[in-house]
């Protein structure tokens, strides 16, 4: 095991000092690219790292884990945190600096504003997740007040996170454009994420199954099958082994629904 | 009457433009300073220019008639408009740029995301007005994305409105401080408000029994009163004439609020 160096990456704590060094890199004529995380980072939000670093002068990544976006009975508490070792990662990959606040930087006490995206925010993961979006919605706007950066970058694993995120910039008139970004995938076709530390070993290669039953709906959708029923019935096979819940057959209505829309457009 | 000239001052229509000048004249070091309106400006408003043209370098002004802030069976259609006089009073007063959108370039097709400050906007007029305060909440937002000023100037009259836009920005970390200014008042006591235009000369002269009371009030809370319904009683008789909602008794409550939470602090 390598040790871990003392990161000497800029790190700060302070809200206000954060929002001082990004309008002070602006003025002095650079584009600021930001990275909103919850830290716990892996190859998905380096990538998301490595758009702003490609397109932007200095590269901002926040790491937050943002506790008004988990439900009562959600990993808020165990959710995975390794801040040394994303410090070192940011360092080598070359980021500018790292704002990593506490709890109570960003919600103040007596904080009760809430925002309210709308309709994208109601169906699949807003019905299992009643309070997640308006949570995610807040925080972002936040931390784009708190990180006032020329472009923001998000992953399309989350998918629905993507559009809530869109419309409440684009709503709010919000001057920082949205970039969202390819899903990065293991080997074995399953989505990079912090959350997938909590697979053990059989349900980690159970869940290659997902992927497995997404390229199927991709090809059927690509061949022209527009009946989500039919797209769903054969993917049942290939998730037969893995612990899914219903509502991710929900989601490939839509991929379906943004594929519908693009053949419009 | 004095021949209108045609004003000289800038006027911008496009948020985005609007936004890239507030960028521009902060790049070169100036201070704005920002005053949101609707219009049919009066003392009131200018007051709170000539305070931004006191504390900033240069100061901008908008002029939008807000639509999400009035309720079905309220005056949105009949609002008093004068864009013409307005911005020669503006440019007289030197004003830097005055942004007068319209409608659509506030409230994007297929805008859906609110704000909503909580516990605030409840009472007093909250209660007549179930979604003012939200409608408000979110166009202040709004126009502090459009017009990313160093500090915003909003009336004491309004006075419940600048406690949820306190709260508003104050939650959503918003890097803009909120200066609220004193009530500027006509020769015998009424607040300067452009609604005032809407009282016939026999509602006009009535109305100052409004301010009569409020003095009253004023004076027994100094005295050390502190019950609501004392003081609500010992207004009455000025209130008599006046054909005035029983919410505006309500704030007398506020008013002592207020003065008490000064007491405690």
């Amino acid at each position: 095991m390598s040790k871990i160096k003392s990161p000497t990456i800029r790190v700060e704590t302070s809200a206000a000092k954060t929002c001082e060094a990004v309008r002070a890199a602006q003025q002095a004529g650079k584009t600021v690219g930001f990275v909103p995380t919850m830290g716990a980072l892996h190859e998905g939000h380096l990538s998301l790292v490595d758009a702003s670093l490609a397109e932007c002068d200095k590269t901002i990544v926040s790491i937050f884990v943002n506790p008004t976006q988990f439900g009562p009975d959600e990993d808020l508490k165990n959710y995975p945190r390794s801040l040394d070792r994303d410090l070192e990662l940011l360092e080598q990959r070359g980021c500018w600096l790292v704002f990593a606040p506490p709890v109570e930087e960003v919600y103040r006490e007596g904080h009760e504003t809430s925002v309210d995206v709308g309709s994208v925010a109601l169906p699949w993961e807003g019905k299992s997740r009643p309070d997640h979006f308006g949570g995610v919605a807040t925080v972002v706007l936040k931390l784009f007040q708190i990180v006032p950066a020329d472009r923001a970058y998000f992953g399309q694993k989350d998918y629905q996170q993507s559009l809530v995120i869109r419309q409440m910039a684009a709503d709010l008139n919000v001057p920082i454009e949205i970039r969202v970004c390819p899903i990065v995938r293991e080997p074995d076709g399953l989505a990079k994420s912090s959350r997938n530390a909590y697979l053990s070993p059989e349900e980690r290669k159970q869940a290659s199954g997902l992927w497995q039953a997404l390229k199927i709906a991709e090809t059927l959708v690509a061949e022209g099958e527009t009946s989500a029923a039919v797209i769903t019935e054969k993917m049942k096979p290939l998730l037969e082994h893995v612990d899914v819940e219903s509502r991710c057959f929900e989601r490939v209505r839509s991929t379906k629904w943004r594929r519908s829309q693009k053949r419009r457009s």
